[in-house]
């Protein structure tokens, strides 16, 4: 198939820092390229990648010092269209703009929402042009959408299984890993550890706009015995980190669209004590590949039943659900179902989940139930 | 005519409060009314109009509290496109999208540029869609666009004659009125005061953005007998305050796209002292509707120049260049030289200025002479 694939131009593809989306964009690319499709990857200079490389912009945005993407974004989306006629399927990664500049090749485009979707700014868009075909990345994610946009499936994250290699032994400590700022919640992991008199390792960065939340909220909290706070690490470290917790803590207090660092935790062997929120429930099997907790007391208690788990378990729901060769023919199967105009076949063939029985009510808003595509 | 105008949803036509382009659109949507035009004005509820109202939004996007126009400018243009073929000419307000939407309707329509150009972001826009028609605001605000930009026109903003009505006596005081800002540089108007010995009265309004600037650099030089803040006025106080000055004040230290204020401070009879930046040159007729200078010495000086100057002459200038019925006028045949496809009579019919000799440097890239559409 002849695929182009949009990526945002904030960053390289793959980023060399931070940027899930383009992080996501690169395994898809050189995936579907491994699988024997014609891949063109329309993204900023200095992006790598098996593909056929657009450049669209001399470097990423933020190297550039850019901040209002609109412009460059639209400059890319011209390049897209000239070539259009070039490509079976369009795939964007980008929000908004394709909406409206590419509803009329609707039969062939799609775009994968990667943010998310619980801020009202957005959604006289989606209602405006309805007829674009639109992905979520768990089903969670789509509930403040307008009733009238097009789903065309729900598509999980995978991830290349070498990214964060198996670790059969694990560790003793607690692990933190992403952004200090107040929706990800590393107050409740420092008072998880404090509790569960575990230690707890902190990496994460800190950005300039929770820099005084940083100051003010955390760091206080940090002279304590039990508690490391590391910092910044790159990915040959983060696979590390991962692979020798014992559990890693995301407890998260807003709508998680996703949650890469779930996947990668599981991809380690390591399980995962999650709040339940967002898209938690659909990517956490409960007592398989982590533990899912509302309250304090609940996490406190989920140390003990993580370290108990069985990590080769925690591992091969990985493989099972959340590899990128899976999410690449959930994408190929995505297109074919949008080219020749049928239902996308996830949304009639569902897979019984080990998920807690609350997590069905998540399903709402027509959406399929989440990684029914690893029965296919 | 059937005209679609297409304004910003941030605030309503015209604006409550602030809203320099919002104001303008209503101005022109009514004069061009009253010149025999069927024109629809595509803007947010709360708008008042003797046009055909089509409103795009519930309320302006300031009162809905949302911050991301995008998605509601996005929906707003699919309703303007759905419409396209009931109208001969669409003229857009909002920046950079209906570039990348409307091009293929490049004959029948236009955009007038409000803001600053110089910020590179938007720049990799313009050069998508060079065939875009664009009409500029003064010349000097062109001179960062791309050299294949299509330059329709520069069309000078234009003010109802009763906006700010003309005083034949004036006053004693000099008139600081907008926001503070550094780059509005309130704290030079302050020093023209202090060493022309001349009382200064500052009508402005403070931003949040703008706080701390107000905070530290301004409100320790507001304590002396001859400074006095007012703070926000409206638009009826506003004529006052124009009207009783002995000048207005406009020492800007940035790229000034038009400045509103300057001809409203002329249809006051009010003459302008300025600093020579942006469009100043093209709006100020050095020793007839102000003085422009370079240097703090210049402005010092030029209070008393100015306070000798005839302000029927300063107002007999505004008629000339500046009502709302010459800026009709000239977007109606910009209009017409559109939909014929020839060059904008503006472009070949120059009229002397009475601007010292280094205003004609600054019109370059290709623009034709400023305000000679008031010779047509």
């Amino acid at each position: 198939m002849r695929i182009a694939l949009v990526a945002p131009l904030a960053e390289a593809v793959p980023p060399k820092l931070y940027g899930g989306t383009e992080r996501v964009v690169s395994w898809l690319s050189d995936e579907l390229v491994r699988q024997g499709h014609k891949v063109t990857l329309f993204a900023s200079g200095g992006s790598r990648t098996n593909a056929n490389l657009l450049v669209c912009a001399p470097e990423s945005l933020r190297l550039a010092g850019i901040r209002d993407h609109i412009g460059s974004t639209l400059h890319m989306l011209r390049q897209v269209r000239l070539r259009a006629h070039e490509f079976d399927i369009i795939h964007f990664h980008v929000d908004l703009l394709p909406q409206a500049l590419f509803h009329d090749l609707a039969h062939k485009s799609l775009t994968t929402l990667h943010g998310r979707l619980d801020l009202v700014d957005s959604l006289p868009l989606y209602a405006a042009y309805p007829e674009m075909p639109l992905v979520s990345i768990s089903n969670s994610q789509r509930k403040p959408m307008p009733s009238c946009s097009r789903w065309l499936a729900t598509i999980p994250h995978g991830l290349p299984s070498q990214v964060c290699p198996f670790d059969r032994l694990g560790g003793d400590y607690l692990a933190f890993l992403g952004r200090i700022s107040p929706e990800k919640r590393p107050d409740r992991a420092i008072e998880i550890a404090k509790r569960a008199e575990t230690p707890l390792k902190i990496a994460a960065k800190v950005d300039n706009a929770d820099f005084e939340y940083f100051k003010t909220m955390i760091e206080p909290m940090l002279d304590h015995p039990l508690i490391e706070f590391i910092g910044e690490i790159n990915e040959v470290q983060k696979a590390e980190f991962l692979g020798n917790a014992l559990a890693l803590l995301f407890p998260i207090d807003w709508p998680e669209p996703f949650g890469l660092v779930m996947i990668e935790s599981m991809s380690a062997g390591t399980p995962v004590i999650a709040w339940r929120q967002g898209s938690v429930p659909e990517v956490i099997t409960d007592g398989v590949s982590g533990v899912i907790v509302d309250s304090m007391e609940g996490a406190v208690a989920a140390v003990k039943t993580a370290s108990a788990m069985d990590r080769r378990e925690v591992r091969a729901e990985f493989e099972t659900r959340f590899t990128v060769a899976r999410m690449a023919r959930d994408y190929i199967t995505a297109y074919q179902s949008l080219l020749a105009d049928i239902p996308f076949p996830f949304a009639v063939k569902q897979q019984p989940q080990r998920a807690p029985l609350g997590q069905v009510s998540r399903q709402g808003n027509g959406a399929p139930a989440f990684g029914a595509a690893a029965s296919g």
